[in-house]
């Protein structure tokens, strides 16, 4: 008997030591959270190469970034990188909305890693998410937003889901990879008047761009088809048939850099906020355009805004508002009156002229090199494949 | 007695039912090694978007990435973020450099989390990216490159460290943050005729570049002063002023991103790969340009491998080696007969032409907007504050 408790208390010993190795082997919870950001220049501090974006005269207030809150609809390849340099700037909220799980066909981009797979991507974002910065709110939806009932609720997140709960988010982010969810985005922003940011990524994993929108002031998402968004394909389709859209780390990450550099540039007021920035990485080529919205817009709700914003700009004559005239118009004779304005010198059209990819059938490019006009100015093209304008938008309303 | 055996036996069962928990709450080590890269396309592959690039036409042979070994040296904000979209891509070796710590004040750039604070740079980098892609080989060194022991080792890894033993590397990637490390990484790579890649990003956070240095063909970072790297200014009296460069993660991702971009496009044969690009986030301006060596370069490895580099063009007159001359030459009358091509046409000039912004003395912005000049083509200076380039490269040299 008497070896037997021995025996028992050797096994409580070595069990009690056992646990204490594995729970020192945890992941030690981040770092505690921090009340107000501190431009100290210590090791300990988080804050410190951020604020000195203050000292170094970019930024006029960095922690103006505490007070806003910014939804992120998609948390894939551009979404996940999205939220991770929002969390890292210290964003104060951000609203995650995705429906997808982690597998490990994602590794190739940056952010999720193997051990995640199977987990929602909105819940395993904000594990990692709080764990990188805890000063930052989140709030997770892993729901489609296209759905009814979820576009419902998305667009009362949107209207109330700011810092402060009643109030609405001030930017939302579309980083999803199909037409139906960028609709949805666009449907939900021209009603309720909400500025947002859209970024894609090609199907071959070599171009994307970002797109400021802001309702009645310019192009909404349905006046114009999207320029250089992915390849005029459903993804359902895609999937069915067994094909496999390319992806990059590096494209997405550089979508994403330049996605959140707007973001930043915008709500912190620095530099020059871009209304459409492209990137070609096959010719490192990244063109920069702005449109107007289509007076004949689908969307009724887009049509009332440029009303609005018509009738703001009117009053206030000499501010901002006013639309800038001083862009050369290149290409005005299509049936919205959309403008493209093409910064693209004679030299760039060269050096980006390289040979299209061979694709598969039903796989374009997003967008090709400019076709050349006289002198530096030229027309940016929709795509390659010779369908015009109206083509594009018949083929995606079937869609 | 016996109700202590009983006690005793029902702490064991506590402790292992504990210690149970606390194994299974453990991240599970990611996935198991792969041997073989498949296309196949299914949610468990973590190479389907990847090989997908052969399928859509735009890499040849993607597979080929595995048997690449990359140098990095620096694993901060840009270095850490390029090991891992280099490791997602499934590269077969990187050998990693720093002899720094991982810090709280890190944290406002991607990779780093905050509970591997107090860790060496390179080993929490190897733990993180073993998880992510346990197919790549690692071999990390903490210790910095510019002391004369760790110089003469840094030489034999470049030289011995490819994927197979004895092989020197692909390539040496610099995501250094100062003008020694740079200037290190130079007289290795001029002395073993080794293509390498420099990366850096501005002081103020919001200016960054990426140059291809092939010794004898392009201009080596002795041949003229690096342009866009930074303020010109020792960081060593930057730390002792108290004094804290800002940084961001959109920079340094997009920095990142468009390097990563680069290796891929030289190591698997795709797209064009440039020899020098910049990014200005305040503007949306990425310029590219080229540079021929300086003959009196005072490297005399330079020098020599430039004489190689000649008699190789001579004896292949038909072959792609002979440098391209049809680019436009901007400037060649200064003393080192440094060609800067530039492709900036005048629209994106005078979008790009907004207020410098202000910054304490002794920083300077890396690089300002090209002067314009007659045409679309232009001057791209080297930095605002009227310097030569002698004056600076003077300056540089006694730092």
């Amino acid at each position: 008997m008497a070896e037997s408790v021995e025996r028992l208390r050797q096994r409580v010993e070595e069990l009690e030591q056992e646990l204490s190795r594995e729970r020192s082997r945890q992941v030690v919870g981040g770092r505690t959270r921090i009340e107000k950001m501190s431009s100290e220049v210590v090791d300990s501090n988080p804050y410190s190469r951020l604020m000195a974006l203050k000292r170094m005269g970019i930024v006029g207030d960095y922690e103006k970034i505490r007070t806003y809150a910014v939804a992120i609809v998609g948390v894939g390849g551009v979404g996940s990188v999205t939220a991770e340099m929002l969390t890292r700037c210290g964003i104060g909220k951000l609203l995650l909305f995705d429906y997808d799980k982690v597998e490990l066909a994602n590794m190739n981009r940056l952010f999720f890693q193997p051990h995640q797979a199977g987990l929602s991507k909105v819940e395993a974002a904000e594990h990692t998410l709080r764990n990188i910065n805890p000063d930052v709110a989140f709030e997770v939806h892993n729901y489609n937003i296209t759905t009814v009932e979820h576009f419902e609720h998305f667009m009362s997140r949107i209207s109330n889901g700011g810092l402060e709960d009643g109030k609405p988010v001030d930017l939302v982010l579309s980083c999803v990879d199909n037409f139906e969810a960028r609709m949805a985005i666009n449907t939900a922003c021209n009603e309720l008047g909400q500025t947002w940011m859209e970024s894609g990524v090609s199907e071959n994993a070599v171009s994307g761009h970002i797109q400021l929108m802001i309702p009645g002031e310019s192009a909404c998402f349905a006046c114009a088809p999207p320029l250089v968004v992915a390849a005029n394909i459903d993804e359902k389709t895609l999937k069915r048939e067994g094909v496999c859209a390319a992806s990059l780390p590096t494209t997405m990450g550089v979508v994403a850099g330049i996605l959140v550099q707007n973001v930043l540039k915008f709500l912190l007021n620095f530099g020059t906020v871009s209304f459409y920035l492209g990137y070609n990485a096959m010719q490192d080529f990244f063109p920069t355009m702005s449109m107007k919205p289509n007076p004949q817009c689908d969307d009724r709700n887009c049509r009332k805004q440029q009303e609005e914003y018509k009738k703001k700009a009117a009053a206030l004559p000499t501010q901002e508002a006013v639309p800038k005239e001083e862009e050369e118009i290149v290409h005005e004779d299509n049936e919205w009156g959309i403008e493209l304005v093409s910064e693209v010198s004679e030299e760039e059209l060269k050096n980006s002229s390289g040979p299209i990819p061979t694709l598969p059938e039903g796989i374009t490019v997003a967008y090709t090199v400019p076709k050349k006009q006289e002198g530096s100015v030229s027309e940016v093209t929709v795509e390659d494949s010779g369908e015009s304008l109206e083509d594009l938008m018949a083929k995606m309303k079937n869609m």
